[in-house]
């Protein structure tokens, strides 16, 4: 495999991660971080303790501020900001960003005013045909990267060329698996929406549910989200592999992740902004939820889960109404087309096509 | 609801369980044991602590060693017997069922001799129709059920009257809700095969290796046993279902799991004869890794993890040895195709029509 210059813009959990995974390949790998102080403490002390507490980074990654610097001569990019930083971030690589770099993201999220996909942000403010914008999506925490812990994902490209050579880059032999795929959409879609049910297995496992009734929000969530996917032009069996199905279990079944934390601690009735404020990072579902919200209206597509999340996070539901409506208090045996999970049986008569 | 006598066949952990709705839902339930000790312990303690240790059991449960007072007056028969055991405990009801009982299963097994699905073997044993047999599945343990938690599962037969009359029995507004299918092949093999993936989730976890590994197992072991359940003509929308990977989710990441805990005890190094030994339980998903070994061999299905799980059982292949080619330790970056999951990408046009 070629060694290549990568730039990672932004040095958040994920990116730097990421960087572990380019460094042990070989790449010889900048971080661009807006915070000087962060930049110091990856550089001198190889760790980014807020992000990654703990961790101790390889030696091979150099932090910077200077966006002209990181991406000046890279042959790959990788952008990892939050989806509400997209958009300026690649802006300000644009102009020194080399026009045959390779262009990867692996953030999950909509932009919220427009409620793009990153990958249509990116081509649009790279000046780049999005068919050759490569999103990186799959069950990935972060913490178990950074030590090596054994991890497979998808990389996606509409022009599968750019996903191969994404591919090439992030594939090691020793705990670093990669598949290539073309549903840039569903891989997209799949990512962000996930986000939503991990707040739903939040909530219900803080207000104490149990596991029989994560599974079945689980089960009710993988066919929400595919039912919006596939009305946005995702392929469905896109949400059966590991962009769809795996990262949801991981999202919704682990203690590292991050919205399913707001969600238990949403259960305990803390408000939102104290919520948002304890977790001190980024929660992408919860701008997720507005987001989605706004596209199963506008794509007409019932979301059973996603409302009640919505009435919780923004319009002052309590979380036991929320999980009550959605694990069917309400007696709908006469007429199981308006339960819960607006889904009678499984009986493939009556399933949405997306699943 | 008419209210209805009921048979519960036998009082292990689910059948125990499953009773507890039924008083619930106000029916009159005799709970069948051979064990005379355990149905002293039901009837005069509120309890089975072999098998839901801790839990009082409701005075509306009347547990008995005679299998004709059981069944002779019963206007429906729930068989939950160890796959093992179905055959026998059927023969011995038959004699005494009314003909016109309704008959449901709830045992997540194939026969080990005849590899015939559960419903196979009670129309046999009863001489009934098959399509007139309901299977009874999804994301359920016992040991939440027994405490209310709300759990949604799935009741099918071929004809769809039998699983409304089944659905009838059991949902009920608090905590229990049903949904009917008729894909009864879809519903018994997702089940039984299900238990080898948690067999491999636990060895997973037993080994150290973490939520990101999990989650592609789980993802790989839903397209696994999607295939086989397809080529013995299940629905592949069964899979995408409750009964699917809703009950595999459940299974695979939940702390009351037996298969999974077999599995973390295998990692340590425990050979089989120990872990069974100490689980004190039958462990479907021993005999079931055997069952489907041979009927992906019979119906020339991939299954990869499978394949290993019935290495580490049964051909002293270390834990680790199996972890590991299933995490694609071998370099398959040239030719994906023998990648560790034999499927080189989620990329639609490669992927078995199974999912």
């Amino acid at each position: 495999m070629a060694l290549k210059k990568v730039a990672v813009i932004v040095a958040g959990s994920w990116g730097t991660a990421l960087a572990r995974v380019l460094v042990d390949n070989g790449h010889i790998v900048k971080l661009w971080t807006r915070n000087a102080e962060q930049a110091a403490q990856i550089n001198q002390e190889r760790r980014n303790e807020k992000f990654l507490p703990g961790a101790l980074l390889p030696e091979g990654i150099t932090a910077t501020t200077d966006m002209a610097y990181a991406v000046s001569d890279a042959e790959a990019v990788l952008f990892v900001a939050p989806s509400s930083a997209m958009r300026d971030v690649a802006q300000q690589a644009s102009g020194s960003l080399p026009k045959d770099a390779l262009v990867i993201h692996a953030t999950k999220g909509f932009e919220s005013d427009t409620l793009k996909r990153m990958s249509t942000v990116l081509a649009e403010e790279l000046g780049r045909p999005e068919q050759q914008i490569v999103v990186l999506s799959g069950p990935s925490h972060a913490e178990e990267v950074i030590n090596r812990h054994p991890t497979t994902i998808v990389v996606a490209s509409k022009e599968i060329s750019f996903a191969e050579a994404a591919q090439d880059l992030f594939m090691n032999d020793a705990y670093f698996r990669v598949y290539t795929n073309s549903d840039v959409i569903g891989v997209e879609t799949a990512g962000a929406i996930k986000n939503i049910i991990a707040l739903g297995a939040g909530l219900s496992d803080g207000l104490g549910f149990g596991d029989n009734a994560k599974a079945a929000l689980i089960t009710r969530g993988l066919a929400e989200i595919s039912r919006l996917g596939v009305a946005m032009g995702a392929n469905p069996l896109t949400f059966a592999g590991l962009a769809g199905v795996g990262d949801l279990i991981v999202t919704c079944t682990s203690q590292h992740s991050r919205n399913w934390r707001a969600g238990s601690m949403l259960a305990q009735g803390l408000p939102l902004s104290d919520v948002l404020e304890r977790m001190g990072m980024v929660v992408e579902g919860v701008r997720t939820t507005k987001a989605a919200h706004v596209l199963a209206n506008k794509h007409h597509v019932e979301m059973p889960i996603t409302d009640q999340l919505f009435a919780v996070l923004f319009e002052n539901t309590s979380p036991e109404q929320a999980v009550g409506a959605l694990m069917g208090r309400v007696r709908t045996h006469e007429n199981e087309q308006q339960a819960v999970f607006h889904n009678k049986s499984i009986n493939p008569d009556q399933v949405n096509p997306g699943l």
